[in-house]
């Protein structure tokens, strides 16, 4: 492991995080929140005190290789988790540091979850602060690094080991060849979408602070919302303009730089693309059904099935109605969505719909195998056959993450809440989502520091799609 | 597909049928329940009048493949489940079809769910029947046939598709090297354990009738008891007695056999037994804990605890308490043990110990992959490599295993339980249990025809291992 390199790499997530920081504090001063300014203040100058010395430490080698550059990732997502947390600490919005942690990594792993029970309540700069987490953990942090600098050199392949470990889906892949050229297109587009929504608040009348949060989290598929009934209060235009932005932020990036480059054609046919469409659609048609009669006339009805389904399966959580007291059928639905999320490469968590492509091909090629024991047939993806490496490594994936889903729920029952809240809510952090059903269908208040710990990991495991995290507990990890 | 040879298994499998009914018929003539002698008396003149015709079928070869043993298997236990379900049907004693198959499904596929809401109403006759149907699946109705003929042409590995399609694990290993001689070998063992079980219970002062019926039960590791509270009005020893057995009705008869050729040595090493072992004792440590002040006593305590996690672990679903009003820890436990089952080869249901242990190597070699992606790191298991195809199969196998969860749990969810309800009714009839928690931890009487059929064929899916069952579904599966 090359220790001089991370500690570098964690350095410069460290003074970008202060960076970051700024507007929030300045936020908290403009409307005179002293304590939060000061909480800001002096994680800013904690920031940089410890990030200064780490950046200027000399790495004796520039290269990177898988295993240092998975231990960044996740130490980066945990060091900033752990620094994001003290302004919340600090200002004393957050009793239990727990909760600060849990608030924290929630928000930079794009979750949305809360433990808070009345959000109205915290200071304006603390809640810009949770909302911008969104939208940094929605296209990662060290992929922000990467637009300002290649961080490690470049033969070695360390940023494309970065980039893999904090990008979602099976293949992480540049757009052009050079990769802070590949990561500040992401950003652009990113930025664009956002402030397009932005604009589009604004024409609904949204107050511009509630606009800007709004559409961070977003952005950042993450749904922390400034208002404590979500999204409930707006108007239907603004549910329509949400729900249509959560919708585009969970299709694959690349989709939107082959529209920039004019490939329509090879954009529509993705099949990932038309999979998540037909997924949308039919979720919301079973919904709109199952519903039907509870709400005033079509349009109600279709917007709350179609918002619902968009906020779930794009794992932004933002919610217009309590969908934990639907009926069982549509329940069902919205809990078989949780584990879809949305398109590779999306700022949305979930396993992600190209995986649970593979997934249902690999199970319908092993009944096949049953009668045709001899039989070579191959796994095609958009036209492309997929080698059987990546097929087996993302069964071994589904594996892992249906062992960490058990273990998390297994791990917070003793907090003696229902099997369905334990169940939902572990399923709902490791899929980066947000709300679950009963007693966390509004917020986590109701489980112990130790259980948001476990929750708070899980939540930063899902985001970063395992390895990077899981890593750092394998000893061998650190053999020489 | 040899559909003659089908037809000819199929026969045998319905005379045989015909055949087992008879002692039920004897037991209801001599209690004189008319209508249930009658029921028993019209099934065996049709298992008869279909089957011998179907026996007598001259097929051109005598040969069986992989697709056409996989189609015999699977349509055998279809075939049986309707037959069986006719004397409950004809005698009037279940009011809905739909009950009536579930009842028979759950009774040969181990499972033990019932949706009699009182047991004790049921003729004698029909009670022994449902325990009888236990004992016959446990162990298998193919591998029966098998001590009696070949089957199938030898050369052609015919019988050898039939055991493995019927037997749980991974591969299904001749005893010896010709297979009718392993049949027997296995239904000899089966048979004298079962005997075992029976004096012991007689020597408990438990009635002659419960003692056959629970000895078939157990053996079966299917569940069905004779009385409504299930185990809980039986002395402790009685008690103390069915849990060891469920317990060694888990272990791999491969062990027995072992034991009796006396290599104690292999025996002791077989890591699948200590895996199972370790399991039962940290689950029911656990739950000792949990629970502890609920019970009078240490032993009342522990026996509680070993109880319940022999019988979920083993699949056998019999209960002294109702473990659904235990505290939430305890349940998760429970809950996680219902997919484990018990040891390959084996009568109990799941996913196997051996399948979790590969499960578990596959998922933490995939951790050690991403940071020495060219590193051939190789599964061992028993001190022998397991290939690369079976470590892949038991992948997709777990992939498909969780869509089928999924989709039952999705299909059963419209009748309007709750989530607690449909998900473990989903996981506890397709790990053949029989008890879920909520609404269904007494019987499924709570759910709808459509929702019987649906959990029925989750039983028999789950029985047979997926893919006897799924191949049928298949189009290519009729292609020539």
């Amino acid at each position: 492991m090359n220790g001089r390199m991370i500690c570098n790499i964690l350095g410069m997530a460290m003074l970008a995080e202060g960076a970051f920081m700024l507007p929030a504090l300045a936020i908290s001063l403009f409307c005179g929140e002293g304590a939060a300014a000061r909480a800001f203040a002096v994680t800013v100058a904690l920031l940089l005190a410890l990030g200064l010395p780490a950046v200027r430490l000399k790495a004796r080698r520039r290269d990177l290789y898988a295993r240092s550059g998975l231990a960044a990732t996740g130490l980066t997502w945990i060091v900033l988790s752990f620094f994001g947390a003290l302004p919340f600490w600090f200002s004393g919005a957050i009793d239990s540091f727990a909760g600060c942690l849990f608030e924290t990594a929630s928000g930079f792993s794009t979750t949305g979850a809360t433990i808070l029970t009345d959000i109205e309540a915290l200071p304006m700069g603390l809640l810009y602060w949770r909302s911008f987490t969104n939208w940094l953990g929605g296209m990662g942090v060290l992929v922000f690094l990467l637009v300002l600098s290649p961080l490690a050199d470049r033969n070695s392949g360390g940023s494309m080991y970065l980039l893999r470990a904090e990008s979602p889906g099976i293949h992480a892949s540049k757009l052009v060849p050079r990769m802070n050229r590949s990561a500040s297109i992401l950003y652009m587009i990113y930025t664009a979408l956002t402030v397009l929504e932005f604009v589009l608040l604004l024409c609904g009348r949204v107050p511009v602070f509630n606009a800007v949060t709004l559409a961070f989290s977003t952005a950042g598929t993450g749904g922390f919302a400034v208002t404590n009934d979500s999204l409930a209060s707006y108007s239907p235009y603004v549910q329509w303009v949400v729900a249509a932005f959560m919708f585009l932020f969970g299709v694959n990036f690349n989709i939107y730089f082959l529209l920039l480059v004019r490939q329509v054609r090879k954009a529509a046919k993705n099949t990932e693309l038309r999979v998540y469409v037909c997924i949308t659609l039919i979720a919301a048609a079973v919904i709109f059904g199952s519903t039907w009669g509870s709400y005033s006339g079509v349009e109600e009805s279709a917007r709350t099935a179609l918002f619902q389904v968009a906020s779930i399966l794009s794992t932004t959580g933002f919610s217009t109605v309590d969908f934990s007291a639907w009926p069982e059928l549509s329940r069902t639905v919205m809990l078989l969505l949780m584990f879809v999320g949305g398109c590779a490469g999306s700022t949305a968590g979930g396993a992600k719909v190209v995986r649970i492509q593979l997934m249902f091909k690999a199970a319908r090629r092993s009944i096949y195998r049953t009668f045709h024991p001899n039989a070579v047939r191959l796994i095609h993806s958009d036209g492309e056959i997929v080698d059987r490496e990546t097929v087996s490594s993302v069964c071994e994936w589904f594996l892992l993450y249906f062992i960490i889903i058990a273990a998390s729920a297994l791990l917070i029952s003793a907090d003696g809440l229902s099997m369905e809240t334990n169940i939902t809510a572990a399923i709902s952090c490791i899929n980066n989502i947000g709300p679950a059903f009963g007693s966390a269908a509004q917020n986590y208040a109701c489980y112990s520091g130790f259980s948001q710990i476990i929750l708070s990991l899980a939540m930063l495991i899902g985001r970063l799609e395992i390895y990077p995290i899981l890593v750092l507990f394998l000893p061998a990890m650190y053999k020489k």
